[in-house]
Order: C-alpha cells, then structure tokens, then sequence
C-alpha cells in the first residue's frame, strides 16, 4: 500500500486513479472542480484543498492536468505539490507537457530532495478506462523503478525513454506521426469521395496494406459515418503539436507536416471545431475545397470522369 | 488454360507473368528489352515482336508498364494490343496510371468490341513475388469475374472497385497515404534524433498505438539502419503522386498534404535520390535542417536541454 496523492481527475486522470484505488492504494485528490472528484471520494479517495496538502502526506503524488501552464501551477506554484512534498517522495507528471518544464521540475524538485519523473501516456479514455495505456517515462532510473508497479496498474507498454524529459519528447514523436498521418487519411477518404469510389471497398483494398495505419482503421470508418465525438478533443492535439513545434524550433528542426498538420488545426478550431474529435480534420479540408463533409451524400462538383 | 498475352516484364511483371506460366497458362510476351523476358521464355513462353502481336492469339493481354505515355503506346499505339486484339477478348492494365487513360481505352477498346479492366496493384517486388499483391478493379463485372481466376495468381486481395478507372483512383487513394504518412514517419524520427532520444526504444512504445503505421513498422527500422535500397523507387512514386495531383485539381480538390509531399519528393529526386527507396525522404528532411542523415551519429546542434 502506498500514499498516493494525485492532482487533476478529468476523463483520463479519474479512471487513472481509480485503478490505484481499486489496487488498495491510499489516495488523497485534489481537482480543480471539485464535484468532478466525486465517484473517486465515494470509493475511499480523501480531498485536499490544495495540490500542497494532497502532497503533504503522500510518498507518491501524480498530476495530470490540461496545458503546461497548469503543470507549472500545480506543481511549482503557491500552493503547489512541490510546497508540500516531503523529502524523498516522488512527484509523476503524467500531463502532456513541455520537456523544458518537466526538467525544470526535475531540477527544482531535486534542490528539496524530491525526486520527480515526467511520464505522458498515449491510448485516450478508453485506454485510461482499460489500463491499457502506453506510459512514455523521463527521469533517474531509480525512480522510474520506484513507480513501475504503479504504472503497471494503468498501462500495459510502460517505457523509460532517457533522462528528464524524454517521455515528454517521446510524446511529440507520438504526436507528430498522429497529426501528420492525419492528414493523409482524411485526403485519402476525400478523393475517394470525389472520384466517386466506395470508400468501404476502397478501405478493403488499402488498410491492410502498405497504405494502412491504425488512425485509417479506427477514424476512416468514423469518418465515414460522420461520427466526429472526441476521443481526443482537437483544441488539446493543438497544444500538443505547438509543444512539438516549439521544440522542434528550439532544436533547430523544420518540420513542415506538422506545421501544416498544425495550421489544419488551427483552420478546424476557427470553424467551431475545437471540442470535436482530431479526426474531425477531414471537415476542414472538405471545406477547403467548398465541400460540407457529407460521407452519405453524392460526390460534390462531380465532373465528367473522361479527360 | 487460358491463352494470355503479357506485356511488360520488370521486377513486377516478370513475376506476376511466372505465376501464370507456373499455373499451366499459354503465355506470349513482349517486353522493351527483350533480355528482361529471358527467363520466362526458358520456361516456355513465347515472344513476340510487338505488343499488337502478342496479342493476336490473346484470350487476355496484361500489361503493366512505366508511365502512362508507355501504357498509351502499348496498347493504343500503332503496334498496340489494341491493333492485335481479337473481339471478345479483354485486355487488362495493371500499370499504375491515370484514370482518365483507363477511361480512353476501356472506350477505344469497345469500339472494336475487346473488353478492358484497370488493375493495378500495390504490395511491391515481394507482394507480387509471393502473389500476395492487391489488386484495385475497375471495369465492368462481367469482364472482372471473368478474370479473377487469373488475379488469384497474383494476388490475395482482389477488389472490384467500379466502372473502369476506378481501380485506378483506389491506387491514387492508397499512395496518398502512403506519401501523406511517410512526412510524419520522418519528421518523427528526426525530432526523436534531434532530442536525444533512442529511437529504437521510442519505436516500441509508439507503434503498437494510436501513432502506428504500416510505414513506420516496415521502413522506420530500416531509415534507422541506413537501409535506403528501394522497395519503391522515388522516381515512380513521383509519378504516382503527379497522377493523383493531376486527378485532385480536375476535381476541384486541394490535397496540402500531397502537395507536401510531392515537393520533397521532387527535392529528394533533384539531390540525387530518385531510385533510391521513398523511406529514404528523411534525408530531403534532414538536409532541409541542415544535417546529413546518420541515424547513428549524435544529433547535430544538440541544444541545452533547459530552456
């Protein structure tokens, strides 16, 4: 049994914690809604009114919250984590954030004999709710091993990526081959649409193949259903790829599919698409070429098919 | 048996051709460099001088050549298939080209009262060495069940995909996103190169995920090998993403991410890159940030990792 404290119980974080909960661990929470902390608190979780009491007591304390600015609050603020932290426990920032931040954190948190490890996950809610995640980890190998069994209750491919960190830039590896990608798959289903092809039959032929990836079996048929709910919400794949850009701008690396990846994005947020599922792309590019997306409808400006 | 004209004897061809030969088929071939179709003729097929003589014995003549100008020529030009088919014969392209050409011929050809079928194929060198390709069929259904038995020689999945050229759009569909995706495969690991990270250690979390890929399964180790011998030359896959280009901008669709892809593809060709494999793009990316591609090497301008 260990003390867990843990900060921010959104979608992910509250079936995250949940597991450590059902495990028998000892959690004490804090979220910035409180009444989103609810369920955990009926099932034995304690509430702390600050993320610095939520730390106070614990050996371990989590956080996963939205944006790096909210890491930089719960973690190094007035009443953050780190004000409450007792020497030789350990702060795991699950958010996905800035690697400047998380070694930032790293440093700061070691000048009071906290150690601390950044640890981003990719698999979305329902791999939350499965604890079936991927955990990318950055930090001191001791620590990592330290939080192993912990991360064991959450996810099933647990990787320690390098130092301080590298799980934050193992992220943006994710995140870049998923915007980018993106982009491909809602082309690919648009010229289908267009040419005036079955896209079921063209998705047959293609996604088992050279062409295939997971994003084109999994949102090609939401696409094609016009099913656009978030399994991961647009406005968070932006911060997201502005992470991976500015990083990559810091490291002296043009990446121009992401950027464009990013300036889609930017175009879907700015049609009222920001609470939408990243797969809802393909909208913004049926309306690049002055479509509505209509998967059921006939194709639009059909020409004729001879030259 | 079937009485098949073949035209065309490259490393596809010359192996989809012996699968019919294997398979008891009378074959007659031609081929622009007579050397290619030796081993075929060793193994009792017989040559003819032009493609219109190869097919005047036809029951069905394949052809599957370089460029759209080629497939023109071997079967509307003066020593074409066409000069040489017999009514109630079919001709069949497997050639990657333009629908709009798979249009003009299946019209042509009916005129004389031979059938026509686009078929082209994707799965490369090994997919149509081990008659695992897949085969996208446009034509009419009478024509394309009357095939099929010869298709299950060389391929695994066979779909009927509409009227002819349409076999021909599913192939533009499927190298969208094979160009598409292949941006976010190398843009990926150069930021994983760039941070520091292994990136072998990054591939074991990232691709079993929401950020896999047949392209990052199969040619991400390879980039990481320094392996850029061709599965797909870059020449040819220009010349794909051009005919799908071309078939967007008759629609009326914009493709930004084609585009993107296209234009370091031509910058790839103009570095000296055009027969080396498409996974080989992560150099055109990795020069454009100024570094020479070394997958072992230490990453170029490693920034300080603090802000």
């Amino acid at each position: 049994m260990t003390r867990v404290g843990w900060i921010g119980t959104g979608v992910m974080g509250a079936s995250m914690c949940g597991h450590l909960l059902s495990a028998g661990h000892e959690l004490t929470i804090h979220t910035r809604t409180r009444e989103r902390a609810a369920g955990l608190i009926a099932r034995g979780a304690r509430w702390a009114q600050t993320p610095a009491e939520a730390a106070t007591q614990a050996e371990v304390t989590f956080t996963i919250v939205g944006y790096p600015a909210d890491v930089r609050e719960v973690i190094l603020g007035e009443h953050g984590v780190l004000v409450g932290a007792q020497p030789g426990s350990v702060i795991v920032d699950m958010t996905t954030s800035e690697p400047a931040l998380a070694q930032e954190i790293f440093h700061t948190a070691a000048e009071r004999g906290v150690a601390s490890i950044d640890a981003p996950v990719s698999g979305g809610d329902v791999g939350a709710r499965n604890a079936s995640l991927a955990i990318m980890v950055g930090g001191e190998p001791a620590t990592v091993e330290r939080i192993t069994p912990l991360f064991e209750l959450m996810g099933k491919t647990i990787v320690h990526q390098g130092p301080a960190g590298a799980g934050q830039h193992a992220k943006m590896v994710n995140q870049t081959l998923i915007a980018t990608g993106m982009i491909g798959v809602c082309e690919a289903l648009l010229y289908a649409h267009r040419a005036g092809l079955n896209p079921e039959l063209v998705l047959s032929v293609v996604a088992g193949g050279a062409a295939g990836s997971w994003s084109l079996s999994n949102y090609g048929p939401r696409m094609l259903r016009d099913d656009f709910a978030p399994g991961f919400m647009v406005e968070h794949f932006i911060k997201d790829m502005e992470i991976a850009l500015g990083e990559a701008r810091r490291m002296n690396l043009a990446l121009p599919g992401l950027a464009l990846a990013h300036e889609l994005y930017l175009a879907l947020r700015a049609q009222g698409g920001g609470r939408d599922g990243t797969h809802s792309l393909i909208r913004a590019l049926a309306r690049l070429s002055g479509e509505e997306w209509q998967p059921g409808g006939p194709a639009p400006d059909q020409p004729s098919t001879s030259s």
